[in-house]
């Protein structure tokens, strides 16, 4: 779509003066006001964006939905996301759904209402039966492994990931790992568990189910596991926590409890966020802002469905 | 508006099987088929969402202009923006500017076209002349001292603030005070320079252009902060710094540069982010998810326009 930057340029005027002229205002010259004119007519402008969308059924929005609006991992998927949309003309429509299944509905229900015109999930509480009853009014792209569906999906394998951690904390002489996890449900969630399950096995130890950290998603929740493991008899040698922010909150609450790091406990964090790189914190790199800027474009895609799997990057620094 | 979860909640069933008997998706039994007919019956909702905003003018959508997406001060704004949105039922078209004027303008043109119920912009990059042309439109609600104009406004006193800060360090015993800042105009950064400007005056100390320091935005921001100060014959005894994620920066790379702090330089940050505690950062606290459900209550308020400050808070940590 042909916006005003484009026809400022066209008319090598201002955007201000292009403003001024659509809305009729005073204070621009004769010349510039025909050059403004003559660039509208040239690329067919519309001024009337409600029109432009009963022409060609299309809102150039997006919808967006994430659990929670201000956690840096959903802030630099949202990064990568918006400076796409920023390139392509296109504007975003927030959905907070603080993982609700009422609030992925209605966002669902947007995309049927052709309110937006595809729908990206952050991280999804529906199950497959409701997603399937939206796929045919529009795309739908989600950021989980999800082959065989008909979405779209950019994604981590994170079966993959957690099991290239595992056996790098074995490597470093640890037989103790637990590791600290979000939600216990979610593709993601059951993939990791999986991978674990597998690594004890292989390594013929009884899975511990208390060497598992649930509900640890913000810098706060470090300081509950470390309290936890301050009271364990048997405690973990090395954890592997699927966000910095929680890695970051459990090192700095460690330090206050005099828990050397890492000869005491180490620590292994997942997406190399800013603090990973501020605390020293070795992590499994995602390319968050990559991630996004995929989403993005399968989103405007025309494709029915397309999938694709982004590569993580061991990060060594000094908590391992 | 009634909603999915309101139409549950009085039919006593779940989201899912109203959204069922909507679709006229089967596995809904009889009995609870009928609950949930009577319940869209008695309050009246209309599926069809576009047919409501045809009888109410309403979108339930409110725009939001962002300069960045993934800036933590943004993203705390967002946050508390998003919050009341979710317990509004109203969605958010996100605006990331760039800090250019046409974003901007489109933004406002939604305004204009009904596209959305209201504006809130973040971060203006937009002079008045463009503003006052779409206050008629809808509400347009600031993040700045807008008193007086026709817009409403929450923000903070950008002169009292920098003033404490500049009597807390002076209290201190320092005389040789900079001070970093993200743009050089704007007006809470105008508000900055005068109060800086005045303080200088009161000391009768003439005041030093390379004392400040412009385009300090991000923690990569501090690594030039520094360099600057290294190379400088006469540099400044303290900093007071427009951003805590800047002051972070500046904090790291000093330890790299073995710059002791605060004894030979003192850092004071702005809105005490997570960050700030984690190391622990003296800084005037901005209680920004506050600014942002305030911001968003004046976008859907009927009145005129309304202005609101919020106060700020001096936390002593350990780097003053």
């Amino acid at each position: 779509m042909t916006n005003i930057k484009d026809i400022a340029k066209m008319a090598g005027v201002s955007v201000t003066t292009v403003s001024r002229v659509i809305n009729n205002q005073p204070y621009v010259s004769a010349e510039k006001k025909e050059a403004v004119k003559r660039a509208i007519e040239e690329c067919n402008y519309r001024q009337n964006i409600n029109a432009v969308h009963l022409n060609k059924g299309k809102t150039f929005l997006i919808g967006v939905a994430i659990p929670f609006s201000n956690h840096p991992y959903f802030g630099l998927l949202v990064e990568g996301i918006a400076n796409a949309a920023v390139n392509n003309n296109y504007k975003l429509v927030l959905f907070q759904t603080n993982y609700e299944e009422s609030r992925e509905i209605e966002a669902l229900m947007m995309l049927k209402h052709k309110q937006i015109d595809a729908l990206i999930i952050c991280s999804r509480i529906c199950g497959w039966d409701i997603i399937d009853e939206y796929v045919s009014y529009g795309p739908i792209v989600l950021c989980e492994d999800a082959r065989g569906r008909r979405v779209s999906s950019t994604f981590i394998d994170h079966y993959k990931s957690f099991s290239i951690a595992l056996e790098y904390l074995h490597n470093k002489g640890h037989h103790k790992i637990g590791y600290c996890i979000g939600r216990k449900t979610g593709t993601n969630s059951k993939q990791r568990e999986l991978a674990y399950r597998d690594f004890c096995m292989k390594l013929n130890q009884p899975l511990k189910p208390n060497y598992i950290f649930y509900d640890c998603f913000n810098f706060e929740d470090g300081e509950r596991v470390v309290k936890r493991l301050i009271s364990m008899s048997n405690p973990p040698s090395a954890l592997l926590i699927s966000s910095d922010q929680v890695a970051a909150g459990i090192s700095t609450c460690c330090k206050e409890h005099n828990i050397l790091i890492p000869n005491k406990l180490a620590l292994m964090g997942f997406d190399n966020q800013p603090i990973a790189k501020i605390m020293n914190i070795t992590t499994l790199e995602i390319p968050l802002v990559e991630v996004g800027r995929n989403l993005f474009l399968q989103a405007i895609e025309n494709n029915d469905s397309s999938h694709q799997e982004i590569s993580v990057k061991l990060i060594e620094r000094l908590t391992v």
